[in-house]
């Protein structure tokens, strides 16, 4: 699987533990996101969550790991957008939970709040919890067909209330998409020439 | 303030704490889902979520108290709608941060999951703390202004990622939009001649 | 290992819970107290907290899990004797810290409070990272040596600020004792006539 | 009432936010313990956890507020000591259940596992629900009567299973005691001449 993590400015400290409980899975991680507080160009929620959306949509990861200091700045964000289905995760059983009840691609993290000595840790277990069971396999067993029609339904009703991510970029002011756009590394992961969809392509050539 | 609570169905036997835990606070309270497991008709997350996003949208409420099992379910659901902002809310230090930080109009209670022995108690201590402090009065203090920005752009960024509500009430399926119209007492509260907008006034009155 | 399972009256019922947690991981388990709430003869925590102390000090078992509603109350139970080194464990982290830093012999799980649906897996959880690491490895570990020689010292005083069990036996009133020795299955594991310290084991049978 | 503030030396960076807590409640509060990170003298668990037994036991203070890094290792210190009765509080549930139906002395905190941003605010919290019960009122109120036997027994086994005060004080190694007899201020708040149990008295005399 693909995995970005994208931090946000006011607990991007925590972005080296987020990395280390991911390695050695197998995954291919992409660290998109701020790796230290306060650094320079700076990102908020606002921006990580655009980011998280962009990159779900286009498929250019499967999953990403975000999150802010409380986690529900994140989530709020990440929410606004087509497509994303976000949990708010503090512990391994909520990771255990959501990725067979609810079958997202997209977790929010606390990492200020809460967040104290072997939290570290936690963030492992977190994510032996979340990749060690199938994604929307339904919990317990006998739901698991209700519990995928919901997940259908959500994700019809996702596109339904949703612009197309395309008219999104459009609409977007300079001051949440540029940061995203001009975020370093961000523009190869984008692969603007590579998006199939060709009205969403030019969205993005043209705010560039 | 007006606040309704819209339980679901896994959940909705917790209906009678969550009432309970908002009495005597000088709120008036709306009791707009479920108030027993399994009983009929039926709401799920995905019905709740949408109630929770046209009451919120036409003001007929101030605040959604909702939740579900886990209540990563009903959060997802309701914000895939514009104009909700919604808090996963498990103790009483996340209702006073969220509060703050993110003066959301929305909060998710899991309501299965962790939910023993005194969880009615936990709830009370939720409320005390969610409506003690000013929505979006900031913390801390001294970052009160830019993460009002933060709420100000997500409220923008809603409004452009969104359809607009009317054009989502004739696009949903009926298997999600009637249980809600027909949900007893909610077309009292839904109140369609007194819908100003006109193109969602008639959105509503052609699904009806 | 030997590990006691001892449930007083009011958490009786997730004894079931636990049994199932702890099965299949080649580690054998005695069912010692109560299975169901309410039952006749009843436990409270005053006496599985002193059945708890008997068969560590006895070594009939290596390891006690005990609890009650909220923890509390088995917890300063058990504490109450020589020799029971007993950590408060709500969740999966809280396991692995104290196997690790306390390296104790019994833990006192909240079994009403905070014990909602999922909880049995919560549980699950718990055993396989209380079980998973070397008691007493230390955490992190360069404070091994130190913390080892925190036990110690916790051990050494565990004797002296104690009565011998021999005295506590013998002065312990009719309505802690008896319920203890009377139970079902516990004179059994108990073996008087096996108890090698002569004391004690005459203590024990002057009670009886 | 007058409380303690007793901070062993890997958690002893909280102790002001103990204190900001604490103040403002109408308590006489005594910051006995350390008040930061590995100052010199240093006190270990092993050591706070017998201030926090002398105090309660010589009834210099009614009530100590004590902990560690996981709030484990403190707990089974102050525990060892006859009339001690310790709770493991993480939030403010625990503390009004624990108020309420334990109606202990004394309560560890967990200073490090879990204390990130906003643990200052959840101290508060957990005061305010700590000191706005009744301590042994009973919860539910139906089993108050129940509850407070459990109590009662339990402060008898506490007497019975413990050596008394005096001869653990004479028994404890240089290395527990010493500490704890020099650390600044506490022998002031010993106060040895005024102690009326002349065998308790003539023991710390002894060890001076």
């Amino acid at each position: 699987m693909r995995i970005a993590v994208i931090n946000e400015t006011s607990a991007a400290d925590r972005n080296a533990d987020i990395m280390a409980a991911l390695e050695g899975r197998g995954h291919t991680i992409i660290n998109a996101g701020m790796v230290k507080n306060g650094a320079k160009p700076e990102l908020t929620y606002i921006h990580t969550g655009l980011m998280s959306a962009i990159l779900l949509n286009l498929g250019r990861v499967d999953f990403v790991v975000g999150g802010c200091g409380t986690g529900q700045g994140f989530l709020n964000s990440a929410m606004q957008y087509p497509g994303v289905f976000c949990g708010h995760i503090v512990n391994s059983l909520d990771a255990w939970l959501f990725a067979q009840i609810n079958g997202g691609n997209c977790i929010s993290l606390a990492l200020n709040q809460g967040y104290g000595w072997a939290a570290d840790v936690n963030l492992r277990f977190i994510f032996d919890r979340l990749f060690s069971v199938e994604s929307g396999a339904g919990y317990p067993a006998h739901r698991k067909e209700s519990q995928q029609q919901s997940r259908q339904l959500l994700a019809d009703i996702s596109r339904m209330a949703h612009q197309p991510l395309a008219g999104i970029v459009a609409a977007l002011p300079d001051s949440v998409l540029r940061p995203v756009l001009e975020y370093p590394g961000f523009r190869e992961l984008l692969d603007v020439p590579a998006i199939q969809d060709g009205e969403l392509r030019s969205a993005f050539q043209q705010r560039m």
